[in-house]
């Protein structure tokens, strides 16, 4: 198993390298008669591109896709969908510089010693461009949870350490960061300027909220959903850390004060984050990831080369400063995608108990 | 898919409900000619057992294991082994009380709402007691990567808000909380004495080391190491959240502070909690977990029953006042099955690229 | 993966060893609220045992069932199946004199070469009595598509060369060889007798009947509903060849013979047996197994010990003269195991698309 | 699940309609550093290709694979090969007349009562040119067990009722049906004439042979090496009937007959067709499987349309008269594909028993 594959009901499978002639998804177990177009995923690609603003790199990324199954006369037929995106900007030499030297950070080092394979390529399989294919097969599974009224929205909690002081929604399409409250907006705005002329970059948080979702999702034991949650969050490159509801701070709570109080109108708190014992009970999930700095930098940096040989690189290429906000999309396909598996997995026991 | 096994090459599958007849594990995919006897697995099961200190609750459960198959001779075979734990102390009435009320923080609400059973006996399959089936596979994955010189070690790293100043590997054995700083130790039992008068529980943070770990363990994508562990970590029901490495501290650091300088002696610092890319670089694996405190309190709090009428409940039993430390060995148990598991499907590589 | 589980929706996981403490099997998927009880299952395991006329071996196993968990006041919950069978005359010793000496037909050799152990103990879990477990699964298997009016019956179509003539069902139950021609059944017997004279055995072919089955069930390309009972039916350990529908016969038409005709009222033949592209079309499903005859014989068979010494071999034992009738009902729990699944996974769907 | 995937550690998962824009394949677990070219797989291809010899289509598929990713610098990489066989000929005009009727032993019928959807061009996934992912997979899978030595051979054994009574591996190539036996190759072209002249088709035995295949592969239990196999080859959407070694004539000898003799050079016989208890003894593998002649026939045929109405039916298209011998690459595909799977899995044996 070469670990490119996740879900169980709703399967999605990527491949591609970064470098490669296109990077595609297939998925599977997609319900039929669900309409579908291109231009329904093409929507979810867009907001990923990089090219807005200042903190993103301007390489520029048209990433177009193409349904090449599983769709007929507008509809999905229930067999596997095959998207494509085709790499139109690879221009691999850039990276001959670097093609004999583990960058600091980046998967290289591992990939090599796995496979005894180099391909230096801007990363290969490792790379950020194989989450294009998530975002595509997220749009998808967007459409099975949306169709019962579970409504995903995730924003820049903390960028280079400016917290988020409010939530305001409104706010959150008002500024590139995508953060819910202007302020904080504008001094992460200027937190990424100072590491941009630095030649550095930046780490910050994403909070995930998921409104609508009915009870019940989720699986006893291991399958619990915010076990498959922090699997497919922390399965994107540049996450650290995860956490539910109250997270790290429910250690620091005493009981009495973490157990949400259960009302006949809900629960009074929601420490919780939506999830008891494993399974959605019809709160609103909450959910944050750290994301860690990018790891190319301008800044010089000590490393190695694949001898050994003890070599300081400084990493020009057009890199990003964060990977915040396009790691954003990504968040919500990978939230997207678990919640859609977990709805059917949810359907057959519904239908089977009647 | 009831959401029970975990693993692709050495899958664990639990069974067994808190008190019904019994828990048990069927483990497939442990090679071979490994000697295993029951006192090996029953180790581990002491070491979870309550009744050390004041922590933990005066319940007496007596947890033998019994291997049912797959070993002949003192060795395994390479088939499946069954192991099998008694429930002994299963007093079903003690729960008499709560038969119809959603106990807050539990797994009762959220259950009820998936199946439409209720089974009020201490929780049914959400109990904390499935995870003896956890610790008795773990001990067989630990036989697994203990050959291959990978060692465990995990302790308390915050408690009820205390904090172990310093990790000496000495103290972690002098105190029952198993806490690598004697200080912070002592304060941390006042905690839990406190927080036992009034009637309350505490969380606290667990820290896993792994030493000896080869690089080239986790596969690219979505079966990364960490997203694996962090899936195994959170699955445990008392976790809330999960870091690796330098965790939510990475999305504040810059990306020449974060990434771990390479020499030809190794990294020069650990950041990346030895996994870059989702694949082990040979450096230590570091990963902290958030443990909420334990819902059952005597406080009284507000919750309804099952016809939707508001209560309150005072939780009496015999309840631990903190999940730490009976969760460290829980937690040991986890991340032994997952590098178990990445251990083999690493094999695979190494043999076929030979 | 060691190969025990078998199952989508509806997983079955078998353990144990001829001659080890217990056998069992842990079911997953069962769906929560449906009425189960030791003595249902009891009832397919007592079909199964030896001990009813010549054919079958004299050895007496008590096969009695408990349910380990999944069951709460009556009903199932939802949660993992643990089902246990004791071995009871589990006389290891029997096996000395073949301790070191390969069976011709058995998987004494093949086990040894895969794992380098040599478990001699009547097989090891290469036995037949590992069956013991599939029934048991079979037995909820059939209470799910019981549930939705799907109902299987398998009997003797062929024995030692003697073939059924006619089906008349009422004929099953008249002869312990379940064989629906009355007259056939005397000679299969006479053939039986012979065989057990001459130290032999004998092979035999079951047919499989399934009436009630809905059109839908079976996924394309690789999970076709044949394709799994295929891999189902094979698995047994004394199949060598299936069929279905008209099978072999179905070479050696024209199209034009082999198309069944469809008409308003449904299909005018059945040569297809109730399966179309690997979607069940509501007509009978039909499926012929070919049984090899018993491995273990009296008379002399030429071999050779661990060592890759020449030995002759007379196996005394307690030995079925041939697995006919006792694998009927292993053949119709494989068949209910595969139904059940596949009815679940065609539910998703159904749900899905509303 | 779709059931579009097959396989363990060599994953296929096969896309995409016979009318879309292509068709297509992921393989998972492919072992890393293995030389593969795009013309390595075309040469499978062109051997499955119609236009070779009166039995087949005159329609003409110029299918040519493209490599997407996986490959580096003619290398795999260990990530996941996607290949892609775009879809030239495809005019669904020509089945405009069939739009609404169900085709006699097709799968619309059972597709459109399983999905609801009718998707009328020439199958959609029931097609047969699903195939082509499968051979295209199957080259793959052929490079990583003929590293190994093991060799397929397939072969025409019965057609249209004329058996091959010698087998000549000379003669194989021969002729264009691939049947091993000049002589009766000869009266089978006669047979394939006389079927195309009256409008109608036949079908045929392929029977495949392994070579070089060592001991020790195949998984006990559910997961034997002839329950895969029979599952793949089941899969194919001709194939009603599949035996190993003597099959269904096993079902009719004595057990000292059927047992193969063993010494120390090997066994004596192979009626076991190279497998015992579901692991290979280290004999040739032995399997036949039974196609159905091809279901388009020009020959009136009465069925009914999506409305119910019965309605007559005369095929015209360009079709085969006989999936034979078109269909032997395929099955040469499926049987790879197993075996490279349990090769792999027997590799994890071997390297964790060391």
């Amino acid at each position: 198993m070469s670990g490119s594959s996740i879900g169980v009901l709703f399967r999605v499978t990527t491949w591609g390298e970064s470098h490669g002639r296109a990077i595609g998804v297939v998925i599977e177990g997609c319900p039929p008669r669900i309409s579908l177009s291109e231009s329904d995923i093409q929507e979810g690609l867009d907001r990923r591109r990089p090219g807005q603003g200042l903190s993103v790199s301007p390489r520029r990324e048209e990433d177009v896709v193409q349904i090449l199954s599983g769709i007929f006369e507008g509809k999905t037929t229930g067999t596997p969908i095959s998207l494509i995106i085709k790499n139109r900007d690879a221009r691999s030499e850039a990276y001959d510089e670097v093609r004999d030297v583990f960058r600091p950070g980046h998967g290289d080092f591992t990939y090599y010693h796995k496979y005894g394979v180099r391909d230096h390529r801007g990363g290969g399989r490792a790379s950020g461009r194989e989450t294009v294919a998530r975002v595509a097969a997220g749009a998808i599974a967007g459409r099975i949870i949306g169709r019962e009224g579970i409504y995903i929205t995730a924003y820049t909690k903390e960028l280079g350490g400016i917290v988020a002081e409010r939530i305001s929604y409104e706010d959150i399409d008002e500024n590139y960061i995508r953060c819910p409250d202007s302020n904080a907006a504008l001094k992460m705005e200027g937190r990424l300027e100072e590491a941009k002329n630095s030649g550095d970059s930046i780490g910050g948080v994403v909070e995930i909220l998921v409104r609508g979702c009915p009870s019940g999702l989720g699986e006893p034991v291991f399958d619990k959903i915010d076990a498959d949650l922090a699997k497919a969050l922390v399965s994107i490159g540049t996450v650290k850390g995860v956490e539910i509801g109250a997270g790290f701070q429910a250690a620091r709570m005493s009981g009495s004060e973490c157990n949400d109080p259960i009302t006949p109108d809900g629960f009074l708190t929601n420490n919780a984050g939506g999830i008891l014992a494993g399974i959605t009970n019809g709160d609103e999930i909450v959910i944050r990831v750290a994301c860690k700095p990018i790891s190319s930098v301008e800044k010089e940096q000590r490393t190695v080369d694949v001898y050994g040989k003890p070599v300081s690189i400084s990493i020009k290429g057009r890199h990003d400063v964060s990977v915040i906000p396009r790691i954003i999309p990504v968040c919500e396909a990978m939230v997207s995608i678990v919640l859609a598996d977990h709805l059917l997995r949810q359907k057959v026991l519904q239908v089977t108990t009647k």
